[in-house]
């Protein structure tokens, strides 16, 4: 018996692609939140956070784009500034079998907020 | 329109009880894990991580416990030692309307990995 | 031969007090930067802070403070928000033998920067 | 009156290049411990604690090393695992002025920790 059989046997498809897409989405948040970056190193930052919580069980890619204004804004007089949860977009694509689930999180001016939520499932 | 109608609507209570219990576990173990701890401090530790991450949208409550003996193996010459995903087990209960969602952390032996899976869901 | 005659023969007593300092201070900063909290949690979240940080090699005492203001200006439709480098006044205390260091981190508007010193070493 | 001037004028050259060096290895460790990754990710995750460090005040260079004995160790089921203290090999080159600082971590066994010392210093 797999892994996937004994602990994932009272969900469907549909609901562990969810599950895993925003395990992810919570993990990658707060494991990049105050790494010093500036517009020179969001190249290196971005494939970073990509590749690593691509490694995750279920997930089948990772965009992250990092907004150049909020960077602006918070920029400091030692030339970088902190990562912070207003500065991401990212998109997880997570796959259970013939289900994706596209989990975003995103900056919600209303709410003050970066808002994680499931932007898309697709079966 | 509240956000729960603008931004969830595609998905049923479960699957948000789902969502969001995923988003605070995943979210809980890459915020603490390194945090220097010692069996003094343990009970600081274990509140702070419950009381932040019941914060969170729709987390109703957040039961943290530390392994001692994974704690004792660890144990540096300094009388203390850093956080790793082995050493907790996290319950995380998430609730939408009338769904309730047990999300759990557990490290499995013969996966050499902290899992985390929905142990429970009542309706 | 114990581990200060090994590793630390090369710096004096007040050399390690201010490097000890420094490596709590900047752990501390990017350890707890990202964790929820609200003016209700700050309690428990400024009791782990210090009590986990205190227990690195040399750490006498620290202090936290959380700016409410900054705080009050972060609030979320969601009634918390992220710690972050702005809202935090923390304050080190690291002693080596008969030397103390005092390790600060303080907003610096002038800088837009939560900037690191030494805030005082008492010989 | 610069930064320096106005906050750093009761400390040496040589006492700054320790403390700045000291704050970025402490903020290093603390930001990128529990990164999900495995022998395929280490170029860029290397690359992201590199680039990103060297932003801090005074940071010159920062190289890194993962222990691959130490990452077969923790290999997990799900081919990944989460960066820990002992598998990092870090120096971080501080320069202030004429002063060059070289701050290590190193896992010692016979302290079963990871180590942050004054490596070199050049004057």
């Amino acid at each position: 018996m797999d892994s996937k059989e004994k602990y994932f046997s009272n969900i469907s498809n549909r609901e562990r692609a969810i599950f895993e897409g925003a395990i992810s989405m919570g993990a990658l948040f707060h494991q990049f939140v105050g790494t010093p970056f500036n517009k020179k190193t969001i190249p290196s930052l971005e494939k970073a956070m990509e590749e690593s919580f691509t490694l995750q069980p279920c997930i089948d890619k990772v965009e992250v784009s990092i907004d150049l204004d909020r960077l602006d804004k918070a920029m400091t007089e030692f030339e970088y500034t902190s990562l912070s949860g207003d500065m991401i977009d990212v998109k997880i694509y997570s796959k259970v079998e013939d289900v994706l689930a596209v989990i975003r999180i995103k900056f919600i001016e209303e709410l003050n907020y970066p808002l994680m939520f499931v932007e898309e499932i697709i079966e």
